[in-house]
């Protein structure tokens, strides 16, 4: 093997050096002291556990999308974490059961066996907030606020914010009492809105007429806000369960006007991602011009039960990593330094001290190397002068 | 499998709930607030890389620390990082060769296949700084003294400085012209300082009678600054490297006698703890109570030779888990909060914005939800008094 070789870090697989990750650590403090204004503890879960654990109450998908690693004290398989947001969950159901209300925040590196996208990355740093507790619009309405926030402070302009709403999809499959292997192949062509084949398939289906029909309406569902009054129209039949999500979108659309009159919506009743553990709400953030996914989040009321503790949840996540690239804001000056000669002088040593507490960045020189502050990055050093170390510019 | 069971994290995996998460971000902040004013720059090496760059340079021990994971997109073989360490040699060495004197630090947790020591940790969250660059003992004392600082600012009391020199059991090793198996089984009797069976595998080896006779007295090296002037007695005819690295050592203590004249130092030459890739000055802070190692480093002027690019190199780092856990500071009292209750009124609403906006925590009670502030953890209350949201005392 080549050193070159050596070097290279697996396909999608990141590091940051210093000017990105003092990018990515800066807006991971303006991150967690805004999750903090808003009430939400963060916590820390680990990078390994017990696959049980880390895969308790999600889908297939992150199943694949985990590493596996044997336990060499008891031969258990562990996982190494592909989503932060199950472990929240544990945590939420276990640790702090006994809290009705909680709003927790986790930022932290994730690792997937495969890319999810065409972005490529296989380690993204995820960031986001769950809240546990509340069933009713205003705990969407908080976390939906909370994930414009976190991108409007990372400067990713103009989102487009997509809404849906699992529990349509889910009654109408159950009104149509599909087999499990029906179910399974519908949902996949409904994912890929296959139209020919979600035609074919339904047509081959013993079910009744009306459910067909309201399943082969779903994925044209989706447009802007008159979708809802159509949707309404077109499954009035469906049941009133349809009905209730369709009033949870229209009430949660107008609160979202009201308060971002410029933010630009649109809602995809057959949006599934997440099916497997969302309840309810769902919504993810879009940057119009790249067409990639910035954000997304939803409700998912049951994942606490499967860890033996039932109750209402919805969150966000996001990958900071991501949003530290499609930021728009400048790229920040650095902040230079003050280069201190290699001079053992305690007066000299007194004085880096004294700057350094005050924030200021001194670069120590060493005995026999060029005294070259410019080359250090230092636009100031410190020289003696009347018998006192004193910060002028080089350029003096 | 009971839900208990589930529940359960692996032996040695820590998790981080919100009250510890608080200070462990806390002082994150500050170390690296501190490096910064230090010219220590951050980088964040990868989770996972490929095997033969984790383990380059470094000894058998990390191999077998290392949990192993196979890429599914080629097949090789890449690890779970056990010590972040030589993840930024291998950054220095190749991402940025260019620079003559390079200083960067790191944080992020690591994990270990079993558990190091009688804490039994096996996701320790390693923090630390590493000098490229320089070979004199300027560098040397500007690493000890951010060490010493890093312990301060947690508030880890009275620390217990070990230094060694691992360039003294080098030679004496050289002279003695021992066979690799000789070798490597000397060099576990000299670690566990087993005198005995020492003595015995040296009197049945074919070896130099003074070059026994120094390995014999090396053990015995160890105690306060005297030990320094006995060992160039006991070693006088052990060569000149040997003499060298003694001044090395009296010269280092002399400058942190003088600038930390409280600081406890012991001296041990037959330290070998990392001697697999150190090559110089080495040391370790003990808390004398507790008899533990909380942070450590060295010289390895070698480790960016195997990535192409040879330099001096200096370094330490600890564990903030460790650090936290053995601090003496004062658990922060929470900050509390204010409680907003459950109002859609668009002047409430741009109320707990400001608030927010400057630092103040605002919780948001929601409808349907008992209006409970302080079960909420909030001291106050956003309440509507002459047409103006006004924070009271919820006292009040």
């Amino acid at each position: 093997m080549t050193d070159s070789q050596r070097w290279l870090l697996p396909e999608g697989i990141e590091e940051a050096l210093p000017a990105s990750a003092e990018r990515l650590e800066s807006r991971r403090r303006q991150l967690l002291d805004l999750y903090h204004t808003w009430g939400y503890e963060l916590v820390i879960p680990p990078l390994v556990e017990y696959l049980e654990s880390l895969l308790t109450g999600t889908g297939h998908g992150l199943a694949l999308q985990t590493f596996k690693l044997t336990d060499q004290l008891n031969g258990r398989l562990m996982g190494l974490r592909a989503d932060m947001t199950p472990q929240v969950a544990r945590i939420a159901a276990h640790q702090l059961a006994h809290r009705d209300i909680l709003r927790l925040c986790y930022i932290g590196s994730v690792v997937h066996t495969r890319p999810v996208d065409f972005a490529g990355s296989r380690s993204p740093m995820q960031v986001g907030c769950e809240l546990y507790g509340h069933a009713g619009l205003d705990g969407d309405f908080e976390v939906l606020n909370l994930m414009l926030e976190t991108l409007r402070i990372c400067q990713v302009e103009a989102p487009l914010l997509d809404l849906g709403h699992v529990a349509i999809y889910r009654q109408l499959v159950a009104a149509a009492g599909l087999e499990p292997n029906e179910e399974s192949e519908l949902f996949a062509l409904m994912q890929n809105k296959a139209m020919p084949d979600l035609r074919a398939a339904l047509a081959a289906w013993d079910i009744d007429a009306a459910a067909r029909e309201h399943l082969l309406v779903l994925p044209e569902l989706n447009g802007d806000l008159s979708v809802l009054d159509e949707a309404r129209q077109r499954l009035k039949t469906a049941g009133s369960s349809v009905q209730l999500a369709l009033d949870d979108l229209e009430a949660i659309a107008r609160r979202l006007q009201l308060r971002h009159p410029n933010l630009m919506l649109h809602f995809d009743l057959a949006e599934l991602r997440g099916y497997h553990y969302h309840t309810g709400l769902v919504f993810a953030a879009f940057l119009p011009g790249a067409g990639q996914e910035v954000a997304r989040g939803g409700r998912y009321d049951e994942i606490g039960r499967e860890f033996g503790r039932a109750r209402p949840a919805t969150g966000f996540s996001t990958d900071l990593r991501t949003l530290v690239r499609l930021s728009t804001a400048p790229a920040e000056e650095s902040s230079g330094g003050i280069f201190a000669p290699a001079d053992h002088d305690p007066a000299l040593q007194a004085m880096v001290e004294v700057l350094r507490l005050e924030g200021r960045r001194v670069i120590q020189g060493f005995q026999g190397q060029v005294q070259d502050p410019q080359a250090a990055g230092c636009a100031q050093i410190l020289v003696k002068q009347n018998n006192q170390w004193t910060v002028v510019d080089v350029s003096a």
